[in-house]
């Protein structure tokens, strides 16, 4: 076999996975975007950003697919080994955890008009504060995909915890809003919605986190998500 | 090349794709029986129910696995094309639902025990109607997968318009509870959990469905998801 062949072989094939990993990265920024305008969306009760964020999933959609379809082929032309083929897979994963991300923050998007009727609420301030963790801890993941940072990904593993406790503190305020002033209630399961979409987010950061360990370490990625549904608790 | 090196390749192949196809088929089962099993825990308020439900979801999960793992060597080794490309991925995407969908059961079964110390709800019975639906929806699409039917598929899309119309009904219905009693509140919060998760299994159902379309069809799956968050209305 012709040694040149081969190294434009290798090396083309090294090309294409950065590619794809610019592509994750890429796709990466729009869903956080998608989150921080969301939550801004919802905070200042603004209904033409919500549109521009429920426009602007559209793409992350597309994205997806686009790299599910370079996916496939790589699999089907390269059979990738070893850390290519992990970085494959995490690739395909990440698209598929970014792809559901954009989707709750679309979600969330949705609810703003839905509040807009209603007052605004005391309680916006404990949503804000739990959503400025999970946005910082997308970018987190993000960069540690980006950069290979195993520590990051750690990191963000850890922060899961932060934001399961302040949910549950939100469940708990929530229910007592409701309970002392039932004018309350319907703008609260709203918001209680937007809560358990803020903290399903923070699962799927994790996912990516445990799936950057997978790429970095080899090692398996799964970990028991029993306490991904913290609120039954609550 | 020796025909029936070509012929036993080829054979080999159909028995794989077969034996994907079958494993696809016993996950489904075990998932029906726990969506099933978790509204009879949630009815009865039967905690042994509930523990069996979050038990068994560990096998789903290895379940996942195991067709994730044969679905990567067929794409590796096979190179598969245009009807088994479709078969291939259906059968890995439809095991990521299937994933999903025990899960989103585990976390209904989940609620039982906090649901156990509170007093039984007249809003239970709108939750079983709900349930008894998503559980029939599933059944159909799962037939439409094994019997490879269209007209099953199209049937299980059409249900989840349903579904979703009774989430929006019960999601007043809760509602309504909350504001004429307090202490209804903290029971009934739950119990919109328990339906939001019901009609996320439906949005799931209704995801598998559209794949059976695809590998019968090669008409690609996807549509918009506009309505599959429908209590943002409410």
């Amino acid at each position: 076999m012709n040694t040149n062949f081969q190294t434009h072989t290798v090396k083309s094939f090294g090309e294409e996975l950065d590619r794809l990993s610019d592509d994750v990265a890429r796709m990466g920024g729009l869903v956080e975007t998608l989150v921080s305008d969301c939550l801004q969306a919802v905070m200042r009760r603004d209904g033409d950003l919500a549109d521009s964020v429920i426009e602007r999933d559209r793409q992350v959609d597309q994205m997806e697919r686009d790299i599910e379809k370079r996916v496939i082929r790589l699999f089907a032309l390269r059979q990738p080994m070893a850390t290519d083929l992990r970085m494959t897979i995490a690739a395909y994963r990440i698209s598929h955890e970014l792809e559901r991300i954009g989707d709750l923050a679309k979600n969330i998007a949705r609810r703003c008009r839905v509040l807009n009727e209603s007052e605004p609420h005391e309680m916006t301030r404990s949503v804000d504060r739990m959503g400025r963790l999970v946005v910082s801890q997308l970018h987190e993941v993000l960069n540690a995909f980006s950069a290979g940072s195993l520590d990051d990904a750690h990191s963000a593993m850890k922060t899961d915890d932060e934001i399961d406790e302040i949910y549950n503190s939100l469940f708990r305020e929530l229910l007592t809003y409701m309970m002392e002033d039932a004018r309350t209630i319907s703008p609260s399961t709203q918001m209680l919605f937007v809560a358990k979409n803020l903290e399903r987010i923070g699962d799927h950061n994790t996912n990516i986190a445990e799936m950057v360990h997978y790429v970095l370490t080899g090692e398996d990625w799964r970990r028991d998500r029993s306490m991904s549904d913290p609120d039954r608790e609550s």
